[in-house]
């Protein structure tokens, strides 16, 4: 299938964030982008060349979509899988339904991550209190009770310190389906980001690691301190799933760093089939951008550099309040001041980000 | 003056290629971007929250335009004088009239020159046959007519490589002003884009050298194969011209290169007081962008880094049919492809650009 030309449009589910960063890669390349969304104040909004203002079930609005675009694709992994398979039976929506499938549903993910012979935390699915201890048994404390599926941010979580915290930990899931997680006494948290082509073709962005505060990433840096074995594993991993899920796209792995011996291991903890936070350091610290690589992904076209543009990058989030310190990094040389244009800085918000160059690789 | 904060809005006069990439780069700073131009294709609509398709000398859209935005600039020198002072009346327009009314009349520009003690070609205002006869007496040949106001990419030029050819290049001027400039025996041509912040801040990205092609700029390389002191000089003379015309946002100044005695010379051939086509390898081979300067000094920002990003920078436009190269380009690693989204590829259009990063400063 040939690469779609300049003046194609693509199409994007979400506004956010992630879906404007989008939109101004594929204007770099010529690409026009119209932004589908339900919230009529959508960053992505201000830079895209279209936008339809509509719920992610209104299948006229969808049918209107899919006819003014050329592809489609969208910005988080929530969006219904509904939606997906009524524009897949119009156009094409890359990455497409298996990937989302997978990533939707936390037992999925891990699944799969066993049938690829990688590893992860124990985990047993939940269906009931019963179920819970019964598999307490086996996984033991501490361990961590999750929804499986619309989870984020460490949204829909109950930590399980002790057998007694279990009929707490089940209410706080609202009688949803979930997962059961074994605690990982990890060394640090680390993703790759990655792309696989329409052709096939894969590349994966040096490994980053990421550091969280309540639950959501603050800080990130690349390469990751890790072992140069263990870097290689989890480029090699991410290229299983990608394979085994058919993907086209960019895609986040993250990882948990457990010390074996001695050895760097990795164990799966979630895959985000889009753009991630954790890869935005490419936008200045990467010839090829992961906004731009997706998007070059999704219109099949060739996969960019994915080389480093200095030893060493760093990512730090600029997460509700922070973002009142723009005239602070605007005004810092070399600090690269990424502002979402979101209006209001309510608290965990993701309101914008600052990467800057390390001239040493982290250490 | 506080800078105008994120979600403040940029009005920009004209929807062209350079008025697209600074919409971008306001977006990045979460800066809204409203165009206003005649043409109702143009690319910048693509990437910018808001558009007025109107004529320049439309009031009523002006004033609209003017409620609408917190700050105007332009992206080209030929928006008429008339309109800036309109709307300066209700807004305030950077860069300001002062430079505009400069950079709109080569005989300006040179008398500006001289009084800042520059180089320059000789010259001679020219209002009829006599004045152009008479003149050509004291300038001699090869020499160049070239209407005083609206000429770009070497239209509005005629040679007088002796002096019967007198004649036809004057009917070729149409009556209009005009200016007789002395032929310059240049090593080479070379810019200097620089800003100027509203506090005047100076700042010049490195030299840059120039080859053109049928009058239009064909490739671009940083920094330019200068003596140092050549260098220091060219930004000195920039950092004149912007504090005598009170300048804020970014600008070029042309320059031919003479050899005087083993000694490289500047002599000022041009200046374009907007972004400029010379400094489109500062977008992925500078820390800053010019397009994210210009915004930065529109805005009341400090400016940002200067530094380059490698030893060197190539930059290649891709003129009229250049652009079917695309596919090629975009699978050359390492090449940064930069595609304007014009429909139509017409001959001496400007559609696109390529930068290159270069290992080793040019020599």
């Amino acid at each position: 299938m040939p690469p779609l030309p300049p003046g194609s449009t693509i199409g994007i589910l979400g506004g956010g964030q992630l879906g404007r960063m989008l939109a101004l890669a594929a204007s770099q390349l010529g690409l026009k982008s119209h932004i589908y969304a339900p919230e009529d104040d959508s960053p992505a909004f201000d830079v895209s060349a279209a936008r339809t203002i509509a719920s992610y079930d209104d299948e006229a609005a969808l049918r209107a979509f899919a006819g003014a675009i050329d592809v489609a694709t969208y910005e988080f992994e929530n969006v219904p899988a509904a939606t997906v398979d009524f524009l897949s039976g119009m156009i094409p929506v890359r990455p497409g339904a298996k990937a989302l499938a997978c990533a939707q549903d936390r037992i999925n993910e891990k699944t799969l991550a066993r049938e690829l012979n990688v590893g992860t935390a124990a985990f047993a699915p939940i269906s009931s209190l019963e179920d819970l201890h019964k598999h307490l048994r086996a996984i033991g404390t501490p361990s961590v009770l999750k929804t499986r599926r619309l989870g984020y941010d460490g949204k829909g979580q109950a930590k399980i310190l002790e057998a007694s915290d279990a009929a707490a930990a089940w209410t706080a899931m609202r009688n949803q389906p979930s997962i059961l997680e074994g605690f990982v006494n990890f060394r640090s948290e680390v993703s790759v980001v990655a792309a696989r082509a329409l052709d096939g073709t894969f590349r994966a962005f040096d490994v980053t690691e990421n550091e969280h505060r309540d639950h959501i990433l603050h800080r990130s840096i690349a390469p990751a301190r890790l072992s140069p074995s263990a870097a290689e594993e989890g480029a090699a991993i991410a290229r299983r799933f990608a394979e085994a899920l058919d993907y086209v796209g960019v895609f986040a792995i993250e990882f948990f760093v457990v010390s074996d011996s001695g050895r760097d291991t990795l164990l799966v903890n979630e895959i985000a089939p889009r753009v991630h936070n954790s890869g935005h350091w490419t936008m200045d610290g990467a010839v090829t951008s992961q906004f731009e690589q997706h998007i070059r992904a999704v219109a099949g076209w060739p996969l960019g550099s994915v080389a480093m543009r200095a030893p060493g990058a760093e990512m730090v989030n600029l997460i509700g309040e922070d973002i009142r310190d723009w005239q602070k990094i605007a005004a810092e040389p070399g600090a690269f001041l990424h502002h979402y244009g979101k209006r209001e800085a309510r608290a965990g918000r993701k309101m914008g980000h600052v990467n800057r160059l390390l001239s040493e690789a982290p250490n």
